[in-house]
């Protein structure tokens, strides 16, 4: 209801503002018995934190998530797990000039509309800084989903773009690179124009591209929720994302049905993956893979006209240390909002035959 | 959970399916005290329809919608609203020819696999005649938003492409074409490839636009129940849907910040709207506006190799009467998803501040 | 939320007034595969409807259930069961009496005030008759349940009560007697006691027990949806009952922990069984046992004193055919709210482990 | 789904077992602009913290809660309150007694089934520890709700009873009392009694009533989210809870519709308050009132035999510092959920016209 809670059986509610005491959540409905690397959850955390290359912000935050509950002697015990990560910044910035002001193309506005109130301090609650309890929850997840491999990857920055099917990558080269793009020739020019756009004090968007393989058949939940309608939904709930699209997707638009359709080979496989292994709403065993538009940041590092609370027209002046793109750090993000959507559709599934 | 209902507060459950007595469904949360129109109920109903023009499919269905409840003389009084629409076409078809054999890129395999069990007689559940109901609850919904404007249009038709902002189209024109596109050249255009595409025995797929307009400031519920995130798992709900933007959309991933940016008029309004309508997760009370991609109709009038439940390679002879491009007629389905959508969160965001 | 819904998986939604075209409801979340014995799910309607004894209402409903979704070839098929059930006597009445009067103890006022207008025909949706629609869901969750025995019978018809535990019963005997009551002996008492007080023109309340053998060990989901905590909303739900309690009850409250505490066996059953088959919300294995008060009806053939919409005083007088106590009725129908608990328990318990 | 989490749209998920590093919880959906009272809030936490009085467990908890979000400068913000009560005992005690072996009517066996896992430290999640996190929710439900008066006091201790009305009662004086009943003789009493139970060793069961007053008519949400039904859930949740009733209650049972309807006044008061300020499931705008059953405390501090997880029988030696009687520490945890129903309803009933 009131929105931030994800997921109907292994499901996620998160708390917490950029510049509050700690940010945290708490994962209700992970199963029992889940024996956790917590170095693994932590290794997620990394891929995702601030400072740790030369092309994301700068800022120092070092995301440790502390667990208070769930897990016992190392494993899942069926009960909430109940996690915290404290904001190591939290009192270190001044942030008078944003109090009364509305950045452009941020929450600033519509918060203060909606709620009459608003932390302001480095974005709040509207802050990406949010997503690292996603982070946590989607790497539970992933240990849940044991033979399931979620990989996600930039595949554009701006419009340098990687035009190759997922099955034409090694996706093991991905983090090898620090823009995430498992193709070498194409992320170097990435990471050239990123810093680049730094250099200018503006930003750049970017699509981050996902594949999950090893899905059983028959997850997914006809007809609202469909596998790929609560992909879709997980997705766009991540900051800065404008679209998303999955298997033929809007180039699928442009095809023929005699073009498009996926052929059966006699194990029930198919000889193309046009459906991008959802048909129907529900899994078919194939690839499933998906794109994932992310808009340019908001922040940027020049002078703007904008207003204050009053209508009054005010200088913003940028400032603070911002990604000059984001894709890179969603990638993590991605494969965590994708983990959860699978874990819980999987067990979500137990229950349609008697 | 089992997935056939949508919304929080305005909740729609739907039930039946193709070949069966009826379909219908149960709204829950329609607020008490709205003055219904029936017949403009039927209206949107008799746009979703079959047979209602030269280049959609044949079928005959009148879709009358009876309502059972909720409804007293004439006003919604605040309990659930049922209803129901009766398949006239219920027995006079010959389906053994998909009894056993899996149609590509339908539902067929993966209804057997998850359910182990299939009402095979014309797709079941799996048919698009489900979404009836969604118009019906959307034409309610319509009612309840007085003030909000939804317009869904054809942008799209294979690859030919209405390449104008909504901004730039007159939206009046929609209904005056068969194929729902407010452009009358492209319209003709488009006409004239979907009758060419029926006659090679092939379907194209296409994509729907849709603006609304009117909208509060303040309806969304971050972070995971941002409002474009609901629309988007809304619309990916829609058989046949691949992708979803809104905004700027992938188009906008290209963009830099600095262009990308909507700068503010002193009222709160912007110059721009890259953001669609939707900051933060959040309507800023600009004109919402996104973008859905349909896949090609996956029965086709062509013979094509598929297999049967024993994996045995059998061929299946396109025969019956469906759409050759189904865009024209999801028009009405994706504004009947937008405005459950906007009326649920209008109704949510009643609670927002004390 | 606007709550018309119940159930978690196995869930229900109900529509439908008392003087509406219908009744009805979706099933939603049944698992597929279940072979239905339709004449049992009819007979279980007909142990709820009216005129089927000389102590309940003489009103004549046939209340036959149509099925139009969900089943095909006599098995459910995963997908959301939608039935209806006719209102035969929609017409036949004149409720201008209480058009604009609010009866005593009714739910009349109220639904005026929540939502400013009003079905006033037969109490509309405040009627018992939408009742019907659970039973119809509780005997199709019977059947999900092979090997769980629900068993409800009356043990008070004002102050006539059974003073036997449900073990030193022969729940065999409860259809035998009109009034459901196990003791025939006492069921005469009681059968006696509701014909004097119809005679009266009055009415009087009454106790329902049930008990459910055969329940797996581990159903119920601490800490909020603890097993007992969902029978107690779901008996709650059903029109009149005042109150619930289990296993020891009210009367547990007075004793001590030595003298309530159940020791166990070596198999893991207890001794004795205080706990009501149920421990920190999980159930144990042992029967689950409850009792369920009922209030009187309100209507009775009396002329009341009460008050119209402009809060002039006007005399109600006592018409129609209503049932001088409930709980014959009740028997069914707090079996179907039992039944719908333990099988979205018994499904939801599949995702407890990994 | 899985249990942790309370209400629709103020919505309260719990996390955290009763030795593990803390508890705590995640509140959704309170609305924006509340000023809270902190102060206040510790103060409802110190009414049901250990150590508070000679009749109540020895344990030293401090109970201090943090919040970590959702506050700013005082008022809540819209965006989810996070907090967090450290555990101070965490690594104080020797558990091994019971990592193997059943206590008697505990959660211990049932957990194990049903997990397979369990964290034996002090009773792991299935500890009354968790209500401390309700009872913060609770204290700020409180102060959403102004106007509205939310007590409870103890009716009954074992045999003990309180056999007045509460509007006989001065409910000022339940504070002033360690036992938490208002009527001094009898709470002296009561105060007598669990002293001796406490010396033999044993504990005993007790009543909790309570009263809200000032509720606005309308609040419920039929026909399944009754207020009651929710009321009645919102208790039984609460570790120990054997029944509810409310207005007339089981008493209610043995009356005749002739003594049991309440009268109108012309305001629409009524002249008397069997209905218990509920009809038809929607407050009235009477005083709501109802009784919670509690069964005696299971640790007793004596011998008792039991099994171990091979199902040997072994001696469960009484150990440890636990309550005697568990209805002082109560009244505030049944106010808490009380308080958090009535808010979450009253802003469910912001939807119900339009």
């Amino acid at each position: 209801m009131a929105g931030n809670s994800f997921g109907n059986i292994f499901k996620l509610t998160t708390f917490g503002e950029s510049h509050g005491v700690a940010i945290g959540g708490v994962i209700d409905g992970c199963p029992a018995g889940v024996e956790l690397d917590l170095e693994e959850i932590q290794k997620e955390m990394d891929r995702r934190k601030p400072g740790q290359s030369a092309i994301v912000t700068q800022r120092k935050e070092p995301d440790t998530v502390e667990f208070y509950s769930g897990i016992f002697e190392g494993v899942t015990t069926g009960v909430p797990i109940g996690f915290v990560i404290k904001n190591a910044n939290q009192k270190s910035k001044d942030y008078s000039h944003i109090k009364d002001a509305y950045r452009p193309s941020h929450a600033d506005y519509t918060y203060d509309q909606k709620y009459g109130v608003r932390d302001y301090r480095g974005g709040g609650r509207s802050s990406a800084r949010e997503t690292a309890s996603r982070v946590v929850a989607g790497a539970i997840a992933k240990q849940v989903l044991s033979g399931i491999k979620i990989n996600a990857y930039v595949s554009a920055v701006g419009d340098i773009r990687l035009d190759k099917a997922h099955t034409d990558l090694d996706l093991t080269l991905t983090e090898s690179t620090i823009v995430r793009c498992p193709d070498i020739e194409k992320s170097a020019e990435m990471e050239q124009y990123i810093k680049q756009i730094r250099k200018e004090g503006d930003t750049v968007g970017g699509v981050v591209s996902c594949v999950i393989s090893g899905v059983p058949v028959g997850l997914g939940e006809p007809v609202f929720d469909r596998l790929h309608a609560e992909l879709g939904k997980a997705m766009l709930s991540i900051n800065a994302v404008k679209g998303f699209e999955y298997g033929s997707g809007f180039a699928g638009a442009v095809l023929k049905g005699s073009q498009h359709n996926d052929l059966f080979n006699r194990d029930g496989s198919t000889k193309t993956n046009m459906s991008g292994g959802i048909q129907g709403g529900i899994s078919n065993g194939m690839d499933i893979y998906f794109n994932v538009a992310f808009k340019p940041v908001a922040t940027i590092m020049q002078d703007q006209d904008t207003i204050d609370k009053e209508g009054n027209i005010v200088t913003m002046q940028g400032k603070g240390r911002h990604d000059p793109c984001v894709v890179p750090r969603a990638v993590p993000i991605v494969e965590a909002m994708a983990a959860m959507v699978i874990a819980d559709y999987w067990l979500l599934n137990r229950a349609s035959k008697i």
